[in-house]
C-alpha cells in the first residue's frame, strides 16, 4: 500500500473527523474506494471505533433507479443506521464518472427527494466526505494516473493547522466586513453585503465546521448583489460540463445569463426556483496543493488563486442562528480565477490583489 | 454480464428471500461479490424494495482486528441497522480464502463473542447466504475459474420446487421415525435417536426454513448417538484442512476420536465446551447439481450420496416448541461418502443404498 493512503486515513479520522474511542461510525466506500477503506478500518481499528461500511456502487445504484417502478420511499433500516452514528465517512472513487447517465432525470430526483431525511441525518453526523484517486477520476482531470495521485496527496496531506491559521486572518476581514467587491479584468464587477453574516473557515475538520477532505476555502452566505461576473473554470453538472458562465445581478438576483456552452444546462439551473437566481455562497479558494483544475468540484472550489459564487441553498453555518439565509434545491458553484488583473475589496479595503492577500510578500494595495 | 449472474439474483430475491415490495432489504456484499451486488440491485429495485448495501471486506476487518486494543463492542447503529430491516442477503465472494489467517485466535474471539447480538439480529430477519464464483474460490476448489462457475450455477440454478417435492419424502421418513442407522464399508455404523425431533426439507428458501442457496439438503437434530464415524471427506477450519475423521460415540457423546491430518485441530474444536462433543444435527445431502468436493462447507454438505453430521449447536428448527437442543458455542459439519457400500435405516427400515433413495429407480432394501 502507498504509504500516502496510510496517511490520508490518518488525517480523515484524526484532523478531520475526531474519531473517538467508541464512536459508532460509519463509512461509505465507493466502488474504487477498497484500499483506502482498508487503511481507514485500520485507523479506526487503533481507536477503538464501532465500525459500519456502506457499499456505495454507482453502477448498483444505477441498475436499482432504472428497474424500480417509482415511488421511491426510505428504508426505516437506513434511517436508523444514520441517526445512530456519531460519525459519517464518505470515501470517495468513481471508477466512471459517467455510470449513472442512463439514468433519467425524473428518476434520479424522485429517488432524491425520498432520501432528503437521509441525507438531513448524514448532515447531522460529525461528517467528512473525501476521495481516493482512480484511474477515471485521473481520466477526467486529464492527468496521468500517477500525476494525478500526486496531486491528490499534495491536496489532502497538508498541515492543516497552518492553513487553517492563515485562513483564520481572511475570515477575520469578513466577519468585521459589510460588502464584498470582486473586479477582474474588464468583465467582472460585482459587490454583495455580507453584513450580519459569519466566515466558515473550512479547514478540512469538523472542528471548523468542514465536512471536505480536502478543504481550504473561507466562505461566507452574501445577499443583495449587484453587478457582473464571468466565471471562466468549468463546471460540470449531471454529466455535462459548462463553460464561461456570465452573470448579471440586480437586486440581488441575477437578469441575465450566459454561457459560452452548455447554456441551456445553465438556464435549467437557473430556472429550479427561486432561490437557484440569487447567491448562497462565496468562497475564496486557499489550498496551496490545489494548483490546477481537475474538473471535480472537491478540488476545484478550493483552488488557490480562485474565488466561487454558489446560486442556490446558503449553508446554516454562516447564518445568525436560527436565521435562514437563501433557501433552494440546489446548489451550484461557479469558479472564477484571480491570479492576475484582479482585486478583491471588504468594504473598500483591497484584501487580495492578482491572488495576493494582503498579508502575504509581494501584495500591494494600491 | 453472465446471464446465470442475472438469474441468480432473481432466485435469490423471489425463490429464497421472498422480497416484497417495500421491504427493508440489508445486503452484504463481500469484496469479489460487485457483479451480483448489480443484479441484485436491480431484482431488488424491480420488486420496489428499500436497500441498504453493506460492504463487508476480509481486508478491511482483518487491518481493523489486527489494529484494535481489544475492548469489543457492537456500534448502536450497526444493531439499529439490523434490527429495523425484514431480509438479509448475505452475497459472498472471497478473493482470497486466507485473507484473515493472521489476525490472532484471542483477537478474533473477542470480537466475535462482542458482536453475537448483531448475529442474532441476522438470524432474525429473513436471511440467505449465497456466494458470487472468483477465482480464490475456484482455487480453493482445485477448479479451473470457467469449470468452477458452471458448478456453482449447476448447484443454484435448479428447479427448486421439484427439489423441494423429493426433499419431503425425506423429511416425512425422517419425521415419522425414531432412530437413524447409518453403516458404511466397515469403518461406519452409527445409531442415533430423532424421536420427537422435526427434519428441515432445506430448499433453498426462507419459506422452507432455510438460508442457504444453494441447499438440497434434509437435516434434523439427532441425540443418544452411539458407535463410530468416519468422515472422509476433508474440512477446512479456521484455515486448516482437517482428513479422515472418526468418531466414537457411547451415551451420545465422542469417546475417542483421531484425524489423518491435523487431529490437533479436530481436539480443539471437541474441546471448546460440553455441547461439542455432542451431534448437533444429522444432515442428508440431496442436491444432484453438487457432484464434488470444492472446499466449501455451503456447497459440500448438499452433496449427493453424502451425509453430514455436526458436533455442537442444534437448530431451533429441529426442536419441539420451547425445547433446547445440544448447546455449544461451536457448529461444525463433518461429511462421509455414501455411494458404496453404504445403507441408511430409518427404524431397521433402509432408506437409502449406496446412494439411491428408496423411491427411486434402481434402489434396492436388501
Amino acid at each position: 500500500m502507498d504509504e500516502r493512503v496510510r496517511e490520508h486515513a490518518e488525517v480523515l479520522v484524526d484532523w478531520s473527523a475526531r474519531v473517538e474511542s467508541g464512536d459508532d461510525v460509519l463509512v461509505s466506500v465507493s466502488e474504487g474506494a477498497h484500499e483506502l477503506a482498508v487503511a481507514v478500518a485500520e485507523a479506526l481499528g487503533e481507536r477503538g471505533a464501532n465500525v459500519v461500511q456502506l457499499y456505495s456502487s454507482a453502477e448498483a445504484s444505477r441498475a436499482y433507479l432504472r428497474a424500480h417502478p417509482g415511488d421511491f420511499e426510505v428504508g426505516e433500516h437506513e434511517l436508523a443506521l444514520v441517526e445512530n452514528a456519531d460519525v459519517g465517512l464518505r470515501l470517495g472513487a468513481s471508477r466512471n464518472a459517467s455510470a449513472t447517465v442512463d439514468v433519467n432525470t425524473a428518476t434520479r430526483e424522485a429517488s432524491s427527494k425520498a432520501s432528503e431525511p437521509v441525507r438531513e441525518a448524514w448532515r447531522n453526523l460529525d461528517y467528512v466526505s473525501t476521495l481516493h484517486p482512480t484511474r477515471a477520476l485521473a481520466q477526467q482531470a486529464e492527468m496521468s494516473y500517477e500525476a494525478y495521485c500526486d496531486f491528490v496527496y499534495d491536496a489532502i496531506l497538508r498541515d492543516w493547522e497552518a492553513l487553517a491559521e492563515e485562513m483564520a486572518q481572511m475570515k477575520d476581514v469578513l466577519d468585521a466586513g459589510s460588502e464584498v467587491r470582486v473586479v477582474v479584468g474588464d468583465h467582472t464587477d460585482v459587490t454583495m453585503s455580507i453584513e450580519g453574516r459569519t466566515a466558515v473557515n473550512s479547514a478540512a475538520s469538523v472542528a471548523y465546521n468542514s465536512s471536505n477532505l480536502p478543504s481550504g476555502e473561507v466562505f461566507t452566505a452574501p445577499y443583495d448583489t449587484e453587478g457582473e461576473v464571468r466565471f471562466d473554470v468549468p463546471m460540470t453538472f449531471r454529466g455535462k460540463q459548462v463553460r464561461d458562465v456570465h452573470l448579471t445581478f440586480e437586486d440581488g438576483e441575477v437578469v441575465e445569463y450566459a454561457a459560452g456552452v452548455n447554456e441551456d444546462v445553465l438556464g435549467d439551473i437557473l430556472d429550479t426556483d427561486d432561490g437557484a437566481r440569487r447567491l448562497g455562497e462565496l468562497g475564496i479558494g486557499m489550498n496551496p496543493g490545489i494548483d490546477r483544475f481537475t474538473d471535480n468540484i472537491l478540488f476545484d472550489e478550493k483552488m488557490r488563486d480562485t474565488v466561487h459564487m454558489a446560486v442556490g441553498r446558503a449553508y446554516d453555518a454562516n447564518l445568525p442562528d436560527g436565521e435562514s439565509g437563501n433557501d433552494s434545491a440546489v446548489h451550484v458553484d461557479m469558479i472564477a480565477n484571480v491570479g492576475e488583473n484582479s482585486r478583491m475589496e471588504v468594504d473598500g479595503e483591497v484584501v487580495q490583489r492578482n491572488g495576493v492577500f494582503r498579508w502575504e510578500d509581494g501584495f500591494s494595495a494600491e
